[in-house]
């Protein structure tokens, strides 16, 4: 029997070239292990309970988003967090055993308090926020996901959820699989100014981006500052253009020598450089050109939903069970 | 249209005579109000996680209980919490707007750290401890209730609910009524020993009592110290079983006549109490052999499920949606 998965976004918009690496690696999984992805909605309202949020376009978004770049839906269950109950009914009936202080402890607890509280503005001192990484450890239990694909700023989440998983099994008996971490292998991409990438200072490629559009981002990377004229020999290193032939660029060996050899241009770089970002996004534009089509990723996320409750009523039936409910 | 009224109690054990008011005033009330009454399990692991607690005699047990003394599954819903899936969903919803700072000031929650944590070494120091008065908000509000019929102790939890359902409200519209609270009439009966009435002292008169039993029980009754004689004057204020004439006698003011100037002894004064509670108790007897019928009662809840269902449906429908949620 394979073993299973479960990992989830939040959607809170389009994604970009920045998310690639890691729905690619969930792609690669998906032959591998028995597939959970699940759209976390009600993730999203703890942070952005406030923002009006229209979760109808941002989930159809997502999905499209995934479906271009190859999850597939004869392999992976594809679902909306909220429309499978048992994940906060999991998370309340494990809120009973959770000490408070472990969640107090959780790293990122702190630091969004902080970022997204005090800096950002947004009042996020709720029992909701602190509960979020309990509520995570709920939607990967409830699958009883033997593992979770994730990068490396959720290692103390996974570590919590394991930590719950013991706790749960100490105290009625051995139901949950304690999941591991499958840290996935994430380069790190600048924006096109050489800033974190990141949708609020526009500075992205998106995962739709035209070929137009591509050639335009490509055209605003921040290029090495020495450079004057074509034949100054350049310093890849400082280059935004650089960091992403180094990712998307098979050759690039030959990009570094010919930047430091002075023997091509920026321009030349970039126009090779867009080339290769729109020979990596035309098929993932053309999948989801077909995904597009009336119904068809509501579909999906009705058959996801489907799998998904076969599974969460099965561990449900067995903890209200070993808890001693009916 | 008639108002609606929730209130629930935890289903640990059958009750005792001191609980009695509290379920009267219920079946009083479910003919002006359309009533919900939730056997409220998921609440008894908020303290009793590690219990090892049988709620399935439980749940039977003060479903009896509550039948017997008048509650009319054909005018109210008796259903368990943790069948009807909507209670933990708007908790964890309710969840994302519910200040941490509103939770950490109720005042039974210090309270009862300090009594079942430090003094009764229960390990409560948990997050689904601390949520359990948002998890009272979301079973009132997710049927829109206007009213909780409650005790005076339960005051400030329900003046949590209407400020988490003005929040609420405030954020995405007005979908909540502010319930108000309905502080019913509970007469303190001490136990049989004077001190108060609980089942850890064993000291308490069942609401099952037989004829036998209650006679016991009333002979235990601690009476006034100072009466030696069937013609010494007695002083009722301190006598247990005044206490209950005071409430289950009406020819009381003769029966503190008759102590006062030592015209009747304490045999036949609790011959007399144990009599009336007789009076009261077995017409509930006789109800609860009825409904001890097998099958009966798992109708009953069955039913109060669905209809309870169909309201707290209709909510989370209204809920999800101005949430923006599907
Ligand atoms: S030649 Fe290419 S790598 Fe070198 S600075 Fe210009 S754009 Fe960057
Ligand atoms: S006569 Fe009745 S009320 Fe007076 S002390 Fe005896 S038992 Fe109590």
């Amino acid at each position: 029997m394979k073993g299973r998965i479960f990992s989830g976004m939040r959607p809170t918009g389009s994604l970009h070239i920045g998310h690639l690496s890691v729905i690619q690696n969930w792609a690669a999984l998906q032959s591998e292990y028995q597939s959970y992805y699940g759209i976390v909605d009600q993730h999203a309202l703890t942070t952005g309970y406030e923002d009006g949020l229209d979760f109808g376009a941002l989930i159809r978004e997502i999905a499209l988003d995934w479906l271009s770049v190859g999850i597939d839906p004869d392999q992976s269950a594809v679902f909306v967090q909220s429309h499978i109950k048992e994940h906060a009914e999991l998370h309340l009936l494990l809120s009973m055993i959770t000490p408070l202080s472990w969640l107090e402890r959780v790293p990122t607890y702190k630091d969004q308090m902080q970022q997204l509280g005090k800096e950002g503005g947004k009042d996020i001192a709720t029992y909701g926020f602190l509960g979020y990484p309990l509520l995570q450890a709920a939607d990967i239990l409830v699958y009883k996901a033997n593992a979770v694909p994730v990068g490396e700023d959720q290692i103390p989440h996974i570590e919590l959820c394991r930590e719950i998983a013991r706790r749960f099994n100490h105290l009625y008996g051995p139901v949950f699989p304690e999941p591991k971490a499958l840290i996935g292998k994430v380069p790190l991409l600048p924006g096109v100014d050489g800033r974190k990438m990141s949708k609020s200072y526009n500075n992205t490629i998106s995962l739709t981006a035209s070929t137009a559009e591509i050639k335009e981002r490509v055209q605003q990377m921040v290029t090495d500052p020495a450079r004057l004229r074509k034949d100054d020999p350049g310093h890849p290193e400082v280059c935004v253009v650089y960091k992403f032939h180094e990712v998307y660029t098979p050759e690039v060996a030959e990009v570094e020598e010919n930047c430091r050899g002075g023997k091509i241009g920026c321009v030349a770089c970039k126009r090779h450089l867009a080339e290769n970002l729109d020979k990596l996004l035309s098929p993932f534009r053309e999948r989801r050109a077909a995904w597009e089509e009336p119904g068809k990723v509501e579909q999906v996320l009705e058959q996801g939903a489907e799998q998904a409750r076969q599974v969460t009523q099965e561990t449900m039936k067995e903890v209200r069970h070993v808890m001693g409910l009916r």
